[in-house]
């Protein structure tokens, strides 16, 4: 079971409570560290993906690559394959199972990608008087899969992933001025407002995560998602990667302040 | 001949002249333009190269990277194989070879890479009242190998190479503040001052370009090069590879706006 005060939690406990198999989404987790998607594919593809990525930088913000093989990275000191509350895997692009535990699974060739994720900003937007819903109703946040393509690489092509947010009309500038500054971590929202304009037909029913209450006033804000590359690999039926389940994210070593701009 | 105002030149202009033969340094060329670094490595490597520059993002922002074979890309609408005012060619580590035209030596495999390059924002300087002492002069701007080492990527390793401005001592807080604002395109200073202690011998010799005054009061600054990833080619005795000839760029079609952040 989760402690408490999750939001207070060192990256090294939350690290130990998932090993342990704690299965929760990480939203509101260790405030202050950066948080970060999970995406490891054979060294095969790796170029392909690592081009993806630079050609789709809001969605697919590389923080850190690992060598082939490697299990933890400069800015994850853990086990990539048990320190995560959960990951997807995947056999020619159809998730084939949903695990807390990849060490059977990981292979010699498997490069880790490590992309960053809004969760991080969450913090900066609490303190900014903006709320987060999905937090302040211990949920996951809600991801869809739009019509928007990402501009291809190699091998991989696929849809734009993004996170909702619902915010208080006054507060939408807020949002947008703060998230502005952490382009490492998706920066700014790709879409404002009407979610059939990018391809979502139905708010209550997410691709990924949770569904949250839009209240009266308020207006959904979608934020490009690190989920992107996965729906990637499922678009592009690659043979074989490993990703985090979404939502339920690695916790790094990281301070969140080093991906802010001024 | 160059014509006498080169800073309005557009972008196809100047790669007209520099098809017809022009070799020239780009600094002062085409103001409002992004200009770039080239380097065209075999696919084999490619993955290793765009590790080293994700890895060693203030020295090697990746701008575009084209298809295996392509000769223009999305934000170069010339020919990279003629439309450049210079290019090194590089056989197992070594330039062998400077020339205009890299028609005959360009191959199916090759991946161009365009990075970066902290021409762009001198006219951001200038219009900060901030001189730019080898605009003035005419010359190229004076480049230097350090001791300081990348971050290895693959095959890849070397050491950082920088740029030099002189600027005025009490000029040098608006020079960070400007150039901070582009971090596409190496952004702030990576060193200001005694040019020692980043294993800068003599700043009379530089590595690359040619040698600027330094008057009294003014402060030496140093900011990370896209000449990098060519000094990593040598140091690392890479099979094949093009690169533009240091201070030679290719003049793209973005507006330099676009990399701007607040």
């Amino acid at each position: 079971m989760a402690p408490k005060d999750v939001a207070s939690l060192d990256p090294a406990r939350a690290r130990e409570l998932f090993r342990d198999g704690l299965r929760t989404p990480t939203a509101g987790w260790c405030r202050g560290w950066t948080q970060a998607n999970l995406l490891a594919v054979p060294r095969a593809l790796a170029y392909d993906l690592l081009l993806f990525s630079q050609r789709n930088p809001k969605s697919c913000p590389v923080l850190d690559v690992g060598d082939p093989g490697e299990t933890r990275t400069r800015i994850f000191d853990g086990d990539l394959r048990t320190d995560l509350p959960g990951y997807r895997v995947y056999e020619n692009g159809e998730p084939v199972g949903e695990t807390s535990d990849v060490r059977e699974l990981w292979r010699e060739d498997l490069v880790p990608f490590l992309i960053g994720c809004s969760f991080t900003f969450e913090d900066a937007l609490l303190q900014a008087g903006v709320p987060v819903r999905h937090i302040e109703t211990g949920r996951n946040v809600p991801m869809y899969v739009t019509s928007l393509a990402c501009r291809p690489a190699g091998v991989l092509a696929g849809p734009l992933v993004v996170s909702m947010r619902p915010i208080p009309a006054a507060l939408v500038p807020a949002a947008i001025r703060v998230t502005s500054r952490y382009p490492a971590l998706h920066g700014a929202p790709v879409h404002v407002g009407d979610p059939k304009e990018i391809g979502i037909g139905d708010l209550a029913q997410p691709d990924f995560g949770d569904p949250v209450e839009i209240n009266p006033g308020e207006i959904p804000l979608f934020w490009a998602c690190g989920v992107t590359p996965q729906a990637a690999v499922m678009a592009s039926g690659v043979p074989f990667a490993i990703g985090h389940l979404p939502g339920h994210m690695a916790i790094t070593d990281v301070r969140d302040h080093i991906f802010q701009v001024p």
